[in-house]
C-alpha cells in the first residue's frame, strides 16, 4: 500500500469516504430497524449496506481482480437488485423478508469487500487504475445514491410506527416566516444541455445537445409549507379541477390530504421527520409532495411546472450550494430558505419536480453489458427531478443530474419550484 | 330551414355526415353487441352512441338555445363520461352494467336531439352561428373520435367470444410480400411545430411553437406483420434485456406472447379482425401493439422511435393520405403498405407510437369552462400516437393530431414506424 | 306422440311446465337484459335459458338419444357450468362478455331442444323411461333452481341502474304493521332427519339418519323489516362485538349498513325490488341478507338460528305453504306475515339462513359420473338455509331440501327465523 | 414470597413455566428474526413475547391489582390483538412494521409483568387468589397457544429465505419405512362429548352434550409422507374431481403441487422444516396441509375425515402422548409414527382435520366482558382439528380441545387421520 499512485489514492479516496458514510448513517439503526420493508418500494437499511457491497464485488472485484473469492455465493442472488444480465435475483417486494444474513453479517461482508478494494488498488498498475476508474467513479454514484434512498426508506419505515420514533437527534430550530414569492427572469433561446466538462455523469445526462427556450422565470425559492397550508386549507386536496386525471384518481383511492408525513391533530397539521414528530416550519420547502401534487398547486397558484431544461439553464453550476445538507453535522431534514436571494437553495432542500418526463437525450445510446442497464430502462413513466435534498451527499449534486420517479411517488424528498412565461 | 346561411349550411352538413356515419357503424350490431364492457377501458356501443349525442345536448342545446327541453334528465348523468364541472356521473368500469335505457332508446334519443340541434340551426341568427361554430367543430371531431372508439371497443368486445365472430363482411384480400425497409433522409434545424392554419384543431395542438431537431431518417412504412413475426419467433416477447422496465413487467404480469388479437394454433399465428380471425398479413402493419412493445421492437432492430415532432416534420401535410380508411367502403383492418414509396401510409393504417410523452406545449393554457377539461388534465402518463388509422374517420386526420395513449394500451389500431440518427 | 305412457306422459308434462315456466319469466326482459353479468356470482338470463337447455342436451339426449345431434357443438362449451368430467368451460366471471349466441338464437335453441325431447319421450319404451326417469327429474329441478337464479341475477342487474327499473309489473299492496314476536316450542330427542318417501330429492338430502336434539322453541315467522330497521337504528351495523369476526370484516371492506338493495334517502330507508324501488313493508320478511347478518342480529337480539335438524323437524311437510309464490301471479317480492300463526311462512318467503353449515350426511357418497359432481364438491365454507322463497317455484320446495350460500352472499332473497334452547 | 398459600404456589409455578418457555423459544432467534412478518396470518416473535405479557398486563394486573402500573401506555395499543371492548388495535398485518419497541424492550417488559405477578400472587389473599385463578388458568393456556403459534410463524419467516437456515439444532434420525395402515373399530350410540371434568377448558369445549354417532373406524396413524407422496405422483394435485370446489379454486390459483414447505429438485421431494431442509421420512406424519388437501386425499384413497366427535369418542383421554414433544429435548419437528400400535400418535405429532366446521356447541353461551371474545366470533368458516402437535406444549393438550382454522391454512403442524364407515 506504499508506493500508490496519486489517481489510484483519488479512487481509494473517494471508496473510503463513500463507504463510511454509509455506515456512519446506518449506526443509530436497530437490527430491527435495518431489516423491515414497510411497502415495496422501500428497502431494508440491511439491504441497502449489501447491495452496495455486491456492486463492488461484482462490477469492480469479479470482473478485475481474477483471485477474487467471493465472501458467499448466495448473496450474489440476494444483494442483486435489478440487473437481469448478472443473473437471477431475489424479488425487490421480498427484501423485507430476508432476516439472515443480520445485521452483523452484512457489517462482515463489509469489511471483507472494503480490505478486496483496498488491497487491489493499492497494487494495481496504472493501466488497470485506468481500465477500473469509470466503474469506481460508478460505484461511488451509486453507493452515495443509495445513502439517500436509505434515508427515505428509514424514514418510511419509522413513519407506519404509532410511537413516531426518531432515527437521528433534532437540530435546534424555530419556526420562520414564510419569505415572500420573488422570481428571477431568464432568456431563452437556443441553448445547450446535459453533460459537458470531463467530471462523472450517468449516463442519462448525456450526449449534450441544443434546445430552444422561450423566455420564462423561475421562482427564488422553492414552494414552502407556508404555501402549501395555504393549499390545503383553501381545500386544494378536494377540488378536482385543479388535478390531472390520474391525479385526482390518487388522491380519491389513496385518500390523500396532505404531503406523505403530515399529520393533522385537532385542526393542526404537524410533520413526521427523521428527527421525530415536529412542528410545520412555514419557512422550509414544502417535502414529499408527488408530481400530481405538484401540478395541482402549480394550477391552483396561476403558475406551471419548469421544463428540466428551463431548470438547468437557470442554474448556474451548484448555484447555491446554500441547502443544509445532512452531512454537515446538520439536520435530516430540509431548512428553511431564505428571504431576497436569486434562486435560492436550488441544491440541498429539496429534489424539485420538473415538467419532464424522463426520457432519452438525443443521439443516447444505451451502453453494453449488465452496467448499461443502469438507467435506460427507466425511462418511461416517471418525471425528472432536479436539484439535490438535504439527504443527497453534496458531493454527489450537479446542474446536470437527473433523479427520476414515478409522478405518485411521495417517499423522496421532493418538493417543487414554480416557473411561469415571461 | 330554407333560408340557411352558408356558414350555417357548412357546419348543418358536417353535423349530418358524423350524425349519420355513427349509425351506420353501429347498424350492424346487435343490442347484445352494443349494451356489455368488457374492460374498464371498453365503453359499450349503446354508450358511444349516447354520450356523443349527450356532448350535443350539453354543450349546444343546453348553452346556446334556451327553449330546449332535455330528452330525459337521467342521461346527463349516465352519458357523461369525464366533465367533473357538468357534475356527478356514472362511474366509466360500470358503463356496461346499465341495460335501460335500451339500444332503441338511445336511437330514439339520437334522432330528438338531431332535430334539436338541425332546428337550432336552421333557424339561428348569424352571431350565434359564429358563436357556436367551435362547439360544432369540437362536437364533430369529439364524435369522430368515439366512432373509432366504437370500433376498437366492440373489437375488443367480439375478441372475448370464443365463437371470434366478425362485425363486418370481410374485403376481398390475399396476403402480400412484406416489402423491403427503405428511408428518408430528414433535415433538422429549427423548425416550428404544432397547429397553424384556420382550419379546426384541439387545443393540444397549439401554441405552434419552435423546435431543434438534429437530422435523422423515418422509415418508408411502418412496422410490418412480417417484420413483427420475425421479431416473435427470435424469442423478442421472453428477452428482458431488449424491454423497458415496466414494460418486462408487463409482459410477465400479463403474459404477453404477441401483439393482442394475436392467436397461435399449432404453431401458426393469425389475427383476430373485426372480420373475424385471419391469416396474417406479412405485408400489413402490425397492429393492436403497445409502447413498450415497440421500444422493444426498436431496441431489436437497433433502431428507435421517432419524436413526435420529427415525425410530423417529416409528414406532408396528409401526406400520402393513401391508407385503406374504412369509410371507402373498405376493409375495417390496415391494408398492406406498398413496396419503394417514400413515407407510405403515414396516414389510414395505424396510429404510430412515437418517443414523446403526452405534455402541453409551451404556453399552452387550459381553456375555461368544462369544454377545457378536454384535453389537459390527460397530460401525465401517456405517449403521443401521430398519424391515424384504418378506423379513424378521414376527415379527421392532420398532420399536427396528437392522439396519446398509456405505454401498455393494445386495443387500439396502433403501430409503429421506426427512425434511426442520420 | 299419441300413445304415450302413463309415466312418460307425467314425465313429459313436468318437462314442458318447467320450460314453458323459464321462458314466461325471460320474457318481459329486453336483450340488453338478458346480457349482462354485474359480479361474478351473477349469470345472465340470456346463459340461465342456455344453460338449462344445455342440460337436457348433454345428460338425457346425449347420453339416451343415440340419433340426437347437437344444436351448435360450440354450446356445450359456453354453456357448461361447472362440470369437470364434461369438459373445458367457458370461465364463469365471463359469461357476460359473450353476446353472440343472441337472446333469439337461444330461443331457437331451447325450440330444438324441446322438440327432441317430446320427441324422446313421446317414443320412447317403457324400460328407457324407466331409465331416464332420474334423469328427468333431476333436469326438472336443476330448471327450477335456475328459475330461482335467474331472477336474483336480474335483480342484481337492474339493481346497479341508477333508473331503478321494474322486471315486472307491481303487486297492489299496502304497508302492514310487523306483528307480534311469539314462539312455537318443540320437543327433542332422537330424531330422524333427511329424505325419507320415494319423491324426488336431491343426493344432498340423504342418507336419512338419527340426530339428537334437545328441547328448543321456534318463532312463528321469520324476521321482518320492521324487526331489522330496528336492528339498524340501534347502531347494529356499527357495533363490532355483536358480529362474528369475518363479518365484522365484511360490514367495514364492504361498508354494508343495512341489507343488500335497501338504499337510504335523507335518513328514510326505501327497498329496490324486482317491481322497482318501494317503501318497506315492516310486516314483510327481512330480504337478501347474508349469514353475518343474521347471526349478528340474533346476538342482538339475545336469540340464535336454528341447526337445520331443528328447523327441519319443527316444520310439518310442506307445512304452511302459506307464503306468497311468485307463480301465483302475484308478487315478486316477499309478502307480509300473518300475526296469531304458529311457524307461519316456513315456505314461500324467503330461504332462512340455519347455524349448520353445509356437510355431507353420515354416510353420504358423491354419486359417480357427471351428475355426481352436482352436490358434493360444494361441502365446504357455506351455510344452510331452509323453506322456500317467494322466487322458488312451489313444486320445488320441501322440508327436507338445503340450498346453501356462503355466508356473506346476500343476493338471494335469503333472511333468517329466530330460535332459542327450551 | 415465603408463606404463599398451595393454590398460589400452584398458579405461581405453572406462570413461571410458561414465562420460561417462551424465552426458551425465542432465544435462539436473532433480533431481525423476531421482527419480520411474512404474511397476514404470521406474528413477528417479538409481537407474541410482548402480546401474551399484555394479555397478563391487562387482563389480571389491570383488573385485579389496583396499585399496577403499566409499563409503558403505548403498549396497549401495540400488543392488543383481537380484543375490541379494550379498545383500538394496531392493525394485524402491520405487525411486521414494528421495530421499535426493540427485542431487548420486549424483554424488559416481561421481565417487569413478571415480577409484578410474581408479587401480586405471593401477597394476594386467598379469595383474591380464588378469583383470579380463572383467569391465570386462560393467561397460561392462551401463552400456551402463542407458543406453538411462535414455532409455526418463525417457520414460516425462516421458509421464505432462500437459504433454508435453521431456527433449531437438528435431532439424530434416520428416515424409516411407512407402517402399513389398520384400522380400531369404534362402536356409535348415543354418546357424550366436550368437557367433562374440572380441569381447565376454553369456553368452546362446553356444554357437555350427547351426540349420536353411527358406528365406525379410525386409522391407527395418521396419514404420512410416504402415503401422501403417493398421492402427489397418482397427480393427486392435477385431478378436479378429487377436490371440493373451493379447494380446486385454490389448488390452481396458489399452484399447489405439495403441502406447503416441500420442495422439488429434479423429481426428488425434500422439506424444509425449523431443523432446516431435510429428506422426507416416510414413516413421518404429513404435515403442513389444508382441509382441502386432506378432503382430496380422502376422496383419492376411497376413505373420508373423522368428525370431531368420532375423534374425541375415539380417543382415550390423553391416549398415547405418544408423539415427539419438541419440550423433551427433541424434534421440532414429528417423528415417525411406530406401526403395529391402536390408535398411535393421537397427540403429539400433528395437528389433525376433521369435517366438522366450527360451531358454537349446543347451549353454548359468549361470556361476558373481552375475555368472552376469545372464541366465539370465530365460530365460523372454520374446520375443527383434534390432537396437538409436536409444537405443541405437552400440559396444553387434552382429548376435548377444538382446534381450528380455515380450510386453506397450511402454516400450522396440520396432517389427518383418515376413518371409515363401520
Amino acid at each position: 500500500m506504499l508506493t500508490n499512485s496519486p489517481p489510484a489514492a483519488r479512487l481509494l479516496d473517494a471508496f473510503e469516504t463513500v463507504r463510511a458514510r454509509t455506515e456512519a448513517l446506518a449506526a443509530p439503526l436497530s437490527p430491527e430497524d435495518q431489516c423491515v420493508q414497510t411497502m415495496p418500494d422501500v428497502s431494508p437499511t440491511k439491504w441497502h449496506r449489501a447491495h452496495t457491497t455486491w456492486f463492488w464485488e461484482t462490477f469492480l472485484l469479479g470482473e478485475f481482480n481474477k483471485d477474487y473469492k467471493p465472501f458467499d455465493p448466495d448473496f450474489c442472488y440476494l444483494f442483486n437488485s435489478y440487473y437481469e444480465q448478472v443473473g437471477e435475483r431475489h424479488p425487490r417486494a421480498e427484501r423485507g423478508q430476508i432476516t439472515r444474513p443480520s445485521c452483523s453479517d452484512v457489517a462482515a461482508y463489509r469489511v471483507y469487500v472494503d480490505a478486496a478494494v483496498r488491497n487491489f488498488l493499492s497494487n494495481a498498475p496504472d493501466d488497470l487504475i485506468s481500465a477500473v476508474t469509470p466503474i469506481i467513479e460508478l460505484g461511488v454514484g451509486h453507493e452515495e445514491q443509495h445513502q439517500e434512498l436509505l434515508l427515505t426508506d428509514i424514514k418510511h419505515v419509522l413513519s407506519r410506527n404509532p410511537l413516531s420514533p426518531a432515527a437521528y437527534p433534532a437540530p435546534d430550530s424555530a419556526p420562520r416566516e414564510n419569505p415572500d414569492l420573488t422570481f428571477t427572469a431568464v432568456d431563452g433561446g437556443l441553448v445547450e444541455t446535459g453533460h459537458a466538462d470531463d467530471g462523472f455523469a450517468y449516463d442519462n445526462e448525456s450526449p449534450r445537445h441544443k434546445v430552444w427556450l422561450e423566455p420564462f422565470a423561475l421562482a427564488d425559492r422553492p414552494v414552502t409549507n407556508g404555501d402549501w397550508l395555504d393549499f390545503v386549507q383553501a381545500g386544494g386536496y378536494r377540488t378536482a379541477t385543479l388535478w390531472l386525471s390520474d391525479g385526482w384518481a390518487t388522491v380519491q383511492a389513496d385518500e390523500w390530504r396532505a404531503p406523505l408525513h403530515w399529520r393533522e391533530r385537532d385542526g393542526v397539521w404537524r410533520e413526521f421527520t427523521l428527527h421525530g414528530e415536529t412542528d410545520l416550519d412555514p419557512a422550509a420547502p414544502v417535502c414529499h409532495i408527488s408530481f400530481y401534487e405538484a401540478q395541482a398547486y402549480a394550477e391552483w397558484a396561476g403558475l406551471r411546472l419548469p421544463t428540466e431544461h428551463e431548470w438547468e439553464h437557470a442554474a448556474a453550476e451548484k448555484a447555491g450550494l446554500d441547502g443544509r445538507f445532512m452531512d454537515a453535522g446538520q439536520s435530516a431534514h430540509p431548512g428553511p430558505v431564505p428571504g431576497g436571494k436569486s434562486l435560492a437553495q436550488m441544491f440541498g432542500g429539496v429534489w424539485e419536480w420538473t415538467r419532464s418526463d424522463y426520457a432519452p437525450y438525443p443521439g443516447f445510446r444505451t451502453p453494453d453489458g449488465a452496467v448499461g442497464e443502469y438507467n435506460g430502462k427507466f425511462m418511461c413513466g416517471q418525471y425528472v427531478l432536479r436539484g439535490g435534498s438535504c439527504a443527497t451527499p453534496p458531493g454527489h449534486v450537479r446542474r446536470t443530474y437527473r433523479n427520476f420517479f414515478p409522478p405518485d411517488a411521495r417517499w423522496q424528498f421532493s418538493g417543487v419550484r414554480m416557473a411561469r412565461d415571461a
